[in-house]
């Protein structure tokens, strides 16, 4: 049952090892096959180093429902499953402890746009997330997903154009077309909250000229994108 | 003579060096054998690279004599043993001089609890001691020990939901049910460590509601656990 | 066609992620054979693990046209020639979005030369461009050379004695005689960006005696230079 | 001749490319044989990767002559000749240009000592040279070495106690019984160095009560040492 994307979901789970998103279990990459409805996710606190292909769970995206394997799908499913409802683009889900979005996570601040690097993969600041009251945390996981969906469109942010989001105090999701594309983009909010830390310590009142964040958007994304080997 | 548990204390002693705990000979790891009253240690200044299990020392909880082994026991022997006295809950013990951790302890700050990383391992601000007396010195392994079952006492903390402290300008101790569980404390502290120090220079001022806390503590440990493959 | 630079080229652009200064595809060298007039540069958007040397595009540095090679080269391709047309000393020019020295340009800031260091390699400081108008982004890449050529000039810099530069908002751009000695200057520029950044924060007003800058640059740099195995 | 002090020298070289300490060739070991008033260092400039135990360079300590060795030795010889002149239980002496402990030699800073694991090493606080004057720049690398000397003497410091300084702008000196050793207080100086930063960045105010500071040199140092293998 869909086993071709099982492998995508389990190499990309490694990848954040790779990359050096995660330590312990402190991370879990989805996909979904659109068609069937299906999410394919991590199994909950197993260790990447003994993690097989057969180790990933499937899940309905409609009832929330263990559909196949024999392990709890990770905790954080309910949140992944929001996501895929609310924004229809997203092929793969990213959850991850990463160092540096983590602390600015902490520090419940948005990281601002100030550099090109952060221009070419997000269009707008990283945002972050409020407090969540008492009762949303009763149904936690799934919460945490509406409290995302929540912040995304109340700022009118197209979550293609900005692939991630802080949770306050927790930590990074990120999300893309693929789980491949999801990792991906965990990477470089990782690397963009490593940067946006040294900068603003260097110089507190940096900003960015949003015409440059423009260029640097669209060299990357829309028809008139140039970056790569897509035409010639 | 408790061949079982040396195997555990070598392993895990060479799990700080995996974790990029230590350098050099700067950390040691303990285990306990309760019902013979006996710890298993690392021994004294031994370099990682050629310690072999059969170096581990064997020492009596009470007397705090040597009862097994070549060589001396590490120099911290008596601060493990008074924790093991005053926490019976305990199996394993650590500590090391890792960098962000010993940061901290070098600042004389408790780490405020401000993510859910830190909530899912510790309950509560992870707390420093205080400045030791020119007696106490006079025992100072012993008494680093006594400093810190005082000030995990004093603070009310239960020392299974904070399993951690830091010795003012010195470093931290970490524990567990076991040598495993202790050293994965370790690494917890070192990583909730960093992350603070780069969330504080974000934002001096940031926070954590306690009812995240609550849940997040809630999620992995007590009675209503659902993290990992515990329950299905 | 030119086989030795393409390998020197393909060479460098791997050094690279050798020295942790890329991820993914973000970087570049390139590498001129002064006598034909021709550029071998890194194709656009190409993985380093499956790059080849055969994949090295040839651009000729007149026209900007591919004589060579059946990918695309790097966006930023506009920008190396321009350097190559305004400094005839240059051999090889390199591009990256290393961390440190990336965060110092996202923060729109000079790198003060502040350590032998940094005077053994780069004689004034780091210099950083200041904002483009919407014109200069029309022509995007090519107007980046002109901005870091007027930086250059404007203030009497020569390019030979600093060979780089940060682009503001974006990253650092570095050259030199060939492309290994572009690599090398990178390097170089992101440690120097890293120090600076740590001997700020530990004392904001540090500054180095200008007379130390000039002995340390010339041990390397001119007809009295002594470091290495030059003269016996 | 002296093939045993050259393997040694050798070995640490390349020992401060394992510890991270060195990039490139910025970096220099050298050994003294005191029964015959020679000195074994590293050559200028050339690559850890290529160099051999034959390329080692012996220099006599009273005239700087190079007595054995094809290769230009260390443009920092004239320094280590100083400091083994100057300080006679020197066996070995290192320099590099180490991340950490260069930034605070670029911040023109002392070190405080305020944790055991510098206390462990360093007696007292890792001293930063002042700025020099024209007239010493001159005799560069040999005056280097005068202005160590003089600020360890003027300030009352024992070499033995405080194995390493700080040269103002430019970066770390250590050193040590054997080439071994001074490689080992290299490692300890970059590591305080990097807890400092950031214990400061935590709390800014921090100190650490002397007593500490004795008890925990007492512990490794002297005649009452019971750190280690020492005793049984």
């Amino acid at each position: 049952m869909l086993e071709e994307l099982k492998e995508k979901v389990f190499k990309a789970n490694l990848d954040l090892v790779k990359h050096n998103l995660v330590i312990f279990t402190w991370g879990n990459v989805s996909g979904i096959d659109r068609e069937s409805g299906l999410v394919v996710i991590k199994p909950s606190g197993v260790d990447y180093d003994v993690m097989k292909v057969s180790d990933m769970v499937v899940v309905d995206l409609k009832t929330g429902k263990v559909v196949e394997g024999n392990l709890n799908p990770s905790s954080d499913t309910p949140t992944h499953l929001i996501l895929y409802k609310a924004f229809p683009e997203l092929g793969g889900v990213v959850h991850t402890h990463s160092t540096y979005a983590t602390a600015w996570a902490q520090a419940g601040m948005d990281i601002p746009n100030i550099g090109t690097t952060h221009a070419d993969y997000f269009h707008d600041a990283i945002p972050c997330t409020g407090d969540m009251t008492k009762d949303q945390m009763a149904e936690y996981e799934k919460e945490t997903g509406v409290v995302i969906v929540n912040r995304i469109d109340s700022a009118g942010i197209n979550p293609v154009h900005t692939p991630g989001v802080l949770v306050k105090n927790h930590g990074p999701f990120s999300w893309g077309k693929d789980p491949d594309q999801a990792v991906y983009n965990a990477v470089v909010m990782e690397q963009v909250a490593k940067m946006a830390f040294v900068s603003f310590a260097v110089n507190p009142n940096t900003t960015m000229n949003p015409l440059l964040i423009e260029k640097h958007f669209s060299r990357k994304h829309g028809p008139n994108a140039y970056y790569g080997q897509r035409k010639r």
